[in-house]
């Protein structure tokens, strides 16, 4: 099963991303045949910055590789390393009907919180069906803001596959249902765009700083503490084993226990457990010439598994002029 | 000055064709830099049948080639074979505004007429700006319908400089002044979608039905012929010198001319003319290694000058994250 995941390069990590998605990643890396890309080309739908986009893919890179990545196990590289995917963006593009794209709720949703209406903004669907299509990709994790632009990918693979005759694998998506709901410090759900984020690879002041400001709520000291929507104590658990979990469970339903002191405690937690990725983290942005030749490589994989797929698509439509 | 011309290969060479462009690729071949490529990623955007691409393709190659287009002299390629164009779309795409798309004529129009209203034809103009600014193209012949996708290449030119640093030339239209006005049997335009066209390289059998089909008046044989208007006066004068001319004005004024005969003439001279070509064209279409070898080559020298805009592009929205 060769399953799909494209990843914004979009900066700072943090629990949110490691619980909702690096785990899965990890996961699917053990059972499955992992291709794994950061998509720079999308990206350019919303950063201008060249430089901070430079940065931020090479640095995305380091933290998927530093919390266990294994490019061994995976095929990992960068989206714009395989620039056929472009090519076949634009072969995907005219068997797609306007209004298939005209009825995405998210170019819809962008543009209208003024987000300006760029071409890329509106293509960024068929993009990412050639992102799929072109690597053969059978199953897509995707979250709930993306399950839209997955039907249109299979609604462009079946269209390709009628029109041209059979070429492309249709995808199936794969809607997370176990995945741990990460609340922010305030208790909404962790985004960025809440500015609500603990980040993974935050310094030792800064981080501790964002768990002591964890949301409690005003329950007396020598009260029980309720469990319900009690954000300090969803993101504790996300560290804990079901028998932990228990345990603090019990310490939060028995009066007595002081928020302040449990901050404290869940700082030193997250820091200690991700202390070893920090470590590896600092490593490789040290080590930038194994990082470039791991994304190389990984590119390298990818471009291999591509070939299949573009070939057949380029020979269906009719390019290949030198085959009669 | 580089001349940039994509060519849609849609099957055979009229002599609309010839004497309102063929004409001018050889002047510009002469006179300044001649990119000229076949644009086979747009025919995408109507042709679904594959296998009349490919041919279509590989005959336009061999028309060009055997009516002089010389590939020493400039740089003739087919599209696909550089596929770097989709890459270069994708990156104006982001900066392409919606509206500006919108507005296009052709897209309307096109649509208006019934033909499906895929994404392909909506963002055909994109990938229009891509094949020119990819190569630097300082000049584009235009006819008055390709004006404005020339407009559009111009404003993404801009924009893009304005938005990431300069990177690419401006485009220049260059709109045929004095393209001789070719009309088709019927006395309307010569085009095949009038279906009034005078095929180049037709057989003897074919060509001479189409020339003694051209339409004329019902002036008396003892009488002067009209001029104004004469379709059989003007295909006539697309092969003659000023003071052949001149002789076929007084021939056609002076009464006793017989239509019937000077279609006969006309018959021969274009036979005649298209000669040296035809067998040319055969000699090419037996030769399929070297056409196939002529266009590899061109795209290789297509890709040389590609690589100088490209990498710069790439470079300035920030996909080098190697550079770091």
């Amino acid at each position: 099963m060769r399953v799909l995941s494209g990843i914004q390069p979009s900066g700072s990590l943090h629990l949110g991303n490691y619980f909702g998605m690096m785990r899965r990643m990890i996961d699917y890396q053990e059972n499955s045949e992992l291709f794994c890309f950061l998509v720079n080309y999308h990206a350019l739908t919303s950063v201008f910055d060249a430089d901070r986009l430079r940065r931020q893919t090479f640095e995305a890179a380091c933290d998927f590789l530093a919390l266990g990545l294994d490019p061994d196990k995976s095929v990992f590289w960068v989206q714009s390393d395989v620039p056929e995917v472009t090519e076949l963006t634009w072969l995907l593009s005219n068997i797609t009907g306007m209004g298939l794209l005209e009825r995405c709720h998210s170019y819809k949703d962008k543009t209208a919180k003024g987000i300006p209406a760029s071409h890329g903004l509106f293509a960024y669907p068929v993009l990412m069906a050639a992102d799929i299509l072109l690597f053969g990709g059978e199953k897509v994790p995707v979250g709930k803001d993306q399950k839209q632009h997955l039907e249109v990918a299979r609604d462009i693979a079946v269209r390709f596959n009628n029109v041209y005759g059979e070429t492309f694998v249709v995808p199936e998506p794969d809607i997370a249902g176990d995945v741990a709901l990460v609340p922010g410090i305030d208790g909404q759900k962790m985004s960025k765009s809440y500015d609500n984020t603990i980040e993974i690879f935050a310094d030792e002041k800064t981080l501790r700083k964002k768990v002591m400001s964890i949301k409690t709520d005003s329950t007396p000291v020598d009260e029980p503490k309720p469990l319900e929507g009690n954000v300090l104590f969803d993101l504790y658990a996300l560290f804990l084993d079901e028998r932990e979990r228990e345990t603090l469970k019990e310490r939060f339903l028995t009066p007595g226990l002081k928020y302040g002191e449990v901050k404290k405690e869940l700082f030193g937690v997250i820091y200690e457990y991700f202390a070893p990725y920090r470590q590896e983290r600092e490593r490789l942005a040290r080590d930038k010439q194994y990082v470039l030749e791991t994304m190389q490589n990984g590119a390298r994989k990818a471009r291999e598994a591509a070939s299949t797929y573009l070939e057949r698509a380029r020979h269906n439509v009719g390019l290949d002029y030198r085959s009669i």
